[in-house]
């Protein structure tokens, strides 16, 4: 999907993102401040990420609100393609699924696309992406999850459910079409081409168990949009509804352009010890001050392009400090420096927290595995 | 796969088959009298359908006896498109599968592929292929496999152990290999464009069960020949042998032209009554005879080209009895009806005995079921 200088797919990120552009190639909603208030009905706040527009666009979330003044419950879908670790974009997301699902008191259907990875990474096994999942598993369950409504499954390990459903969406879906939304080609593997079909499955899989047509909303970084164009075609075919989506916007690449990713170089992992983080960040984190001191000091810096900043949008919760940050940045008090420190021991206290829970997790996992 | 005026795919077969070019077109080889010697070294006696060609091809049956004599036992594979009913032509093959069995005292392992049937027929739904699938499996228990060495299992609910591994073929196979292989199109729907993976898995998934590298020998009928090519394309780049198969001819439509399929009109079923069969073939079967009794006496008939005859030659065990039904339909001798009237016993002896051991199956069926 090539807006002007910027690509935005499931499978790459790379430039600056326009949000706003994307909003209309992609055909999405924006997330309005009417919506918002409706929303703070129900939660009585709002998260950070809500107020900032982090998440920032969304398909039938009005439709979603709807049901729910009905009477009619949603369960929350959201997924990742494991890799070895888990980085802090990765996180976000999850961190505000874990918050709908507390104000809502929902479902949340955690889908472990190890069939993905495996079809997708040239040198990884299916064997290594499996195991991946249930590595990864362990910082999902860290944030706090609701173990009673919280199914983690593995594609691979749930596949003698998965791939029934998946068959069916399959039957739908013709090569045009996946060509023609992941930009497929002659060469690209009939596992790739398949694989969408089972990335929709959770959209109507509560559905199919509890023999009763239940609302999906889906909180995805803006990437995996694609996937659910196809199922919001698909899943009326098949009787079921279309699923609701929340478009978040990308925590930033330290170096500052394309979302963050383990593939792109530089990132902070859920693993990094305090002084990779320190080091990562002082050497790496793109900044928007002056060339010298005197020159920050008299003209200030610029806090819309520095990463750090922009950092601190998705990990400092207090408004009034981040307003204050952002002021002392942009009038040249706060030096980048001194702001890189703000956000390493940001994230250095928010991952030992973090890291602690991650490994009480593994005593957990069995809580939120389904097997078949 | 078009040859001139008849086309053989794995889901269609049209026209008067020329089994020899299907050899050179397959790129394929004959089953030489010099192959089955060694083959009757080890069963002692020839099954009807060696002596008589029927099975009259092959891939690497050499490699497969240089194995079985050097102590490493081959196992077999073979499967099943599940429908309403089985017919007879499908029951050959499985005969044939049977006898291999018992002479070799080897494994079976038998895919149902309700998947692909899902897939390929635009009116089944899923659903309704897997409980065919079950109750297809009756006439497979009904010949008399050894259920301590007969693996039966269906694509959709062995899922859990089939995509892991269909994966791995999955990722070595383009659009373009399908493509050219099978012919499909833009608008194949992308469940058909997988499928072939699924049915790749047998060929290895002993050898990854038992964690060590089995030969396989597939017995079909050569329609199906079209799967096997990519699976012994890729076999090899997963590290396991390429299956060895086995190439039948069809059991000939009672119509006389290509192979009997229930999509193609009149088949014998292995649930019809003595009254159906007997109708089906006075009405239906092809005849190699003349117009009239007395032309008939006078010139003879022609058995290469009739169909009771053609069954016969699948059916009627005693090589000498066939020869001499061969010789009295040539000369004249034995009229069409009476021909007729030979096959309509021997099929109706054969279903009598079948369908009593169909339903004694039922109670059987848990022996013989992989499930995940």
């Amino acid at each position: 999907m090539l807006v002007e200088d910027f690509v935005v797919t499931p499978w790459e990120v790379k430039g600056d993102v326009d949000y706003n552009k994307l909003i209309k190639q992609f055909g999405t909603q924006p997330l309005t401040d009417e919506l918002l208030a409706r929303v703070k009905k129900h939660t009585g706040e709002l998260h950070p990420y809500l107020k900032r527009k982090i998440f920032f666009s969304h398909r039938d979330l009005d439709w979603i609100l709807n049901e729910y003044e009905k009477g009619n419950k949603f369960y929350l879908y959201t997924g990742r393609g494991p890799s070895e670790k888990v980085h802090l974009g990765h996180l976000t997301v999850w961190m505000f699924t874990k918050w709908l699902q507390e104000k809502f008191d929902v479902e949340l259907w955690f889908q472990m696309t190890d069939d993905e990875k495996f079809l997708f990474k040239p040198d990884l096994n299916v064997e290594d992406t499996n195991s991946m999942a249930y590595e990864n598993a362990l910082d999902i369950i860290a944030l706090g999850f609701n173990p009673k409504k919280t199914f983690i499954f593995s594609d691979i390990d749930y596949a003698k459910t998965m791939y029934k459903e998946a068959l069916k969406v399959a039957k739908k879906l013709t090569f045009s079409t996946v060509k023609a939304t992941f930009g497929f080609k002659e060469e690209t593997n009939v596992g790739q081409i398949f694989f969408t079909s089972m990335q929709s499955v959770p959209c109507f899989l509560p559905s199919v168990l509890k023999k009763k047509n239940i609302p999906c909303l889906i909180p995805l970084a803006i990437d995996q949009d694609a996937h659910f164009r196809i199922s919001r075609d698909i899943m009326p075919k098949l009787g079921y509804y279309k699923p609701a989506i929340l478009h978040q916007r990308f925590l930033p690449a330290l170096t500052g352009s394309g979302k963050m990713s383990a593939s792109e170089g530089i990132t902070i992992y859920t693993t990094d010890t305090p002084e990779e983080v320190k080091k990562k960040i002082n050497k790496y984190a793109f900044s928007g001050g002056r060339d010298t001191i005197e020159e920050h000091r008299k003209a200030g810096g610029n806090p819309d392009i520095d990463v750090s900043y922009q950092w601190l949008t998705f990990f400092e919760e207090d408004d009034s400090r981040l307003k204050r940050i952002y002021e002392d940045y942009k009038s040249g008090k706060l030096l980048t420096g001194e702001l890189k420190q703000m956000l390493i021991e940001k994230v250095n206290a928010f991952l030992k927290e973090h890291q602690a829970k991650r490994e009480q997790a593994r005593k957990q996992l069995d809580k939120f595995i389904l097997k078949d």
